[in-house]
């Protein structure tokens, strides 16, 4: 039985570099589909691109226009092929209409001098957490095991945008790269965070670099990442957030991600 | 007269949303011009398009090739005008061969609630710091008044990448949307940081989130702006680094933009 995440992301490859793709009610937003898995379906179909090099490393998305239930289609282009990477223009197609655009670079993991300056958040391990459930209106959170340690959704109003939690896929399924491109937008909107209520907010333009080697998908199978996001200036309209999915907690713990997003939001009436 | 950086960031206008630019000397990089001065004269185009929505929101810029010296031109499209937002696709050719992909979000600034989490590193002010000039090879340097607090590019290696200086144009210029695209791109590479020598290193892939409101550019006038930056995750021949553009110091400083990079980079021989 093929997980629900693998069904949420097949994509059936066209000619000229097209790959057709449908929305998954199991992964449904408040509007269109949640925004993790339309970046996990456009990262599952770049690998499978017979002229694909290396893994990804950096992705952006830009959600132009809510995505209707039903069938979309992504245009692809390499645009070049270098000694060690490969960039890429992207573009989501639904009934005519350009949907999202966007870019990513591919790239090889070459052995070099290594370092993290980021250190991750001091936590409780994942079985001290408790598991808290989203409403069941937001469907795509259904999918994901979520451990709030600081900044849940039910906490209400905070001077301090940061959430950080444990988190997996639900069921679990070993980590991939379409896998942490979906769980680098799982943070709900931080501006419910400071406001302790929902509010009218979209995710505008997603770019996430990917750190994490295969190697270190591998080691993390289907284990709990953790992950961490902070809203930095809020104001006329807009607000951006810094995110990481750390493998873990402690010393050892390896940076998968790093994501960032613009977000637009409204007043609450 | 015109300022050096208004010279280098000319474009002129053809059909189909072409805009012809040229590099110039006074920018020019190792390799190529540097990056922020063509992230300055991309924003300097899509601010002249007829079509034009508002002031610039975020901008991702893929660095594909380097580019040559000589004429280039940005080929722009306007994917679609929201009632507060429009996306563009963008596309920079050079001798028929594409060396820089991206996209571009523009917007209007609406007033709502507002907060900044991010905080000002805390610094001396702007006179009691030295200005630090670069080696003549890195041309572009000195079209800048550096006055770096920690991590200047001649303090040897540090085991923290963290780069904080007060900088601004030289000669002085008031502070633009193309002047803060440019500054958002003038960290050195954190590796040189890092092992206190030059490397082979360049960047990629940028991402700049403005936040800077017409307003606010205006109070800055020509004032130096504050500015720093740090490396994330470095190893297998990349690393990530987010940076802030503070218009100055202490408990009133506004945010100007955030930006983000991912670069590449190979060991010292």
């Amino acid at each position: 039985m093929s997980h629900v995440l693998d069904e949420a992301i097949q994509v059936t490859a066209g000619p000229d570099g097209v790959f057709h793709a449908t929305t998954h009610t199991a992964y449904a937003n408040m509007v269109g589909p949640f925004g993790g898995v339309t970046a996990a379906t456009v990262v599952n179909a770049l690998q499978r691109h017979p002229e694909v090099l290396g893994e990804p490393l950096a992705l952006t998305l830009n959600y132009v226009a809510p995505i209707a239930d039903g069938d979309w289609d992504l245009q692809t282009e390499i645009v070049r092929t270098n000694r060690t990477n490969q960039h890429w223009i992207l573009r989501i197609v639904q009934n005519g209409a350009t949907v999202s655009t966007g870019t990513a670079v591919f790239g090889l993991h070459r052995p070099t001098w290594s370092s993290t300056e980021a250190q991750p958040p001091t936590v409780p391990p994942v079985e001290d957490v408790a598991v808290q459930d989203f409403p069941d209106f937001i469907a795509w959170a259904r999918n994901y095991d979520k451990r709030f340690v600081v900044g849940g959704l039910a906490d209400g109003a905070s001077e301090d945008s940061t959430s950080t939690l444990w988190l997996r896929d639900q069921p679990e399924r070993p980590l991939d790269y379409p896998a942490l491109a979906s769980i680098a937008d799982t943070f709900y909107p931080r501006i419910f965070l400071r406001h302790g209520t929902y509010m009218p907010a979209g995710t505008i333009t997603l770019t996430t670099y990917f750190h994490a080697t295969p190697e270190e998908l591998a080691a993390q199978g289907s284990a709990h990442v953790l992950a961490t996001a902070r809203g930095v200036r809020f104001g006329n309209g807009h607000y951006d957030q810094n995110g990481e999915i750390w493998s873990g907690r402690g010393a050892d713990a390896i940076l998968l991600a790093t994501t960032h997003q613009l977000v637009y939001f409204k007043d609450p009436q």
